[in-house]
């Protein structure tokens, strides 16, 4: 029996943005028909190093797509060079249940995160909407960006950080995809006027008032990915149209997991997942005035989806490295 | 960033007897220390191919050694000449987070399991029992008697088997590692006449009757995994002294799981779980007449254990496929 390994230098180069967000969407359309199976990632805790490992397994009935992620939390491992988030991949064959193939997944983990944002501005945002404000100038922000410019005509952004070099590190390689005016700030408030923010922090205080929001913006909530993380003042959640991934861990981990824990927000106060807008089973935006804000926690059938996407390029192309299982 | 493939044959070349049940009675040791972490089994069912997909995420805490177990079962692969079970095992980092290797764990599945039953064996079994019966033949009774030939003079083997082709089979693998008498069978009545009593069928109804099993008599009940698998009559486990893996998962998926669901045995009836005997929290056989039951449903830390032991062999020897992440 052979599988094929995938390093991160292959994801790199068969992976593009389109194909993460067709995967995505069509993920995210598959949880909205229901056609889905997502057990709760599991955590393993390694308190001593402050780190974590998560699984996450995810079966797309429809698309007849299984897999399995496995990914790392350590926050103190760029003190010794390592980056803070690795992420292995397994895709299964439904049929036989054999691993078909393995990959790096902590590029196809940024993409599919990215692509999760454009998929649900485009949804959600104003269709003019030509302002971008971010929050944090990361890895996450680059491909947040990258999805959003495959969506919207970008003429402004507006890009916040607390470290200057960081912003302009980022605008150096956004300008490789988006090319447009850019304002570098270290003040979260001049970000927030634009029509859409971005907030890609690991935040546990709420970074953005909810006063410094306009009327008709469009949030992704990027950041919030578990206990205790907050990006958005817990009044926004509750003034705005809050539309999550999925309900059961959006409340245990994504923004609105503050907001509930503090008893501003309702669980029942969600208006949707972003799949129920996709099938047409909710509303989605219905006003040029209203708030809205995506949370994304990031789920195991956006991996699994990005990763047979990824899978079947590489078989097409002969990349990769064939392992005899 | 580099991590070691280790293909099946690898694991078979490295993983002896020995190895694996000095890391599955360190793994049982630190479950009875509560020293573990060991989310629940996660399943993802594909229905129409009757088969699924289990998640097995564990972590040893005193070893620091942590990783993910990925393995489906599939009932009709033997149909298209593809094994029932394939595993693959994920080793990380609990420092970093990074994966270590990654290997095809088939073997180690089967290895660990046979050492489970020993570990429990020497505990539980008579320190004089010289007759062993199999129920069942096939590749798990294999490493069930190899793990058993560790710590017993065993003089008599009593195979049955559905199939008396699989019985003889199986005599002419297992007297490369223990030479002795063999007793071939199709009754399982004949094997019960025995000091301790193996059964590894994949059954759903009880094939082993109260009444067949002697006083004194210690069993491993291997073969129930699942809701609904059953190999010993339910009084049975009520009448003997019952010791499990683990409580949650025995109770969900072990041999105790239908005389639970039929309100024969009540879980508080269960004796302990193995890791408590070894630790001595509990006691275990404490008299010659009794009847023991080892029911042994599988845990992650048995593979991540395994696995552990594999990983540091082959690091030693040389063994494996570098991989770049």
């Amino acid at each position: 029996m052979q599988l094929l390994w995938l390093e991160e230098e292959d994801v790199i180069s068969l992976l593009t943005m389109d194909d993460a967000i067709a995967a995505v969407e069509k993920a995210f359309f598959d949880h909205g028909m229901g056609q889905i199976q997502m057990p709760p990632k599991s955590y393993i805790n390694f308190t001593k190093y402050e780190g974590d490992l998560r699984t996450m397994p995810a079966y797309l009935e429809g698309q007849d797509q299984a897999g399995v992620k496995i990914v790392n939390v350590h926050t103190r491992n760029p003190e010794i060079g390592l980056p803070t988030v690795m992420a292995l991949l397994v895709l299964n064959s439904s049929k036989t249940g054999a691993p078909l193939s393995i990959m790096g997944a902590t590029y196809l983990t940024s993409m599919r995160t990215g692509a999760a944002g454009a998929v649900a501005a485009r949804c959600l945002a104003r269709a003019s909407s030509k302002v971008v404000g971010m929050v944090g100038a990361g890895v996450q922000a680059r491909t947040q960006l990258l999805g959003l410019s495959k969506f919207f005509k970008i003429e402004h952004v507006i890009v916040s950080d607390t470290s200057i070099e960081r912003a302009k590190s980022f605008e150096k390689d956004a300008r490789a995809f988006q090319n447009c005016d850019y304002q570098l700030t270290t003040d979260v408030k001049d970000a927030c006027n634009c029509d859409i923010l971005v907030t890609t922090t690991p935040s546990r205080r709420a970074v953005v008032k909810e006063s410094w929001i306009k009327p008709g913006t469009h949030i992704n909530a990027i950041g919030a990915d578990a206990k205790g993380k907050q990006e958005l003042e817990s009044n926004l959640t509750k003034k705005a149209k809050v539309i999550v991934d999925d309900i059961a861990q959006a409340v245990h981990s994504g923004e609105v997991n503050v907001p509930i824990s503090e008893w501003v927000l309702k669980p029942e106060e969600i208006h949707a997942q972003i799949g129920e807008i996709l099938t047409g089973k909710k509303p989605g935006r219905i006003s040029e005035m209203e708030i809205t804000i995506f949370d994304s926690t990031g789920l195991g059938i956006q991996d699994v989806a990005a990763g047979f996407a990824v899978y079947r390029k590489a078989l097409e192309t002969g990349r990769g490295t064939k392992l005899i299982l």
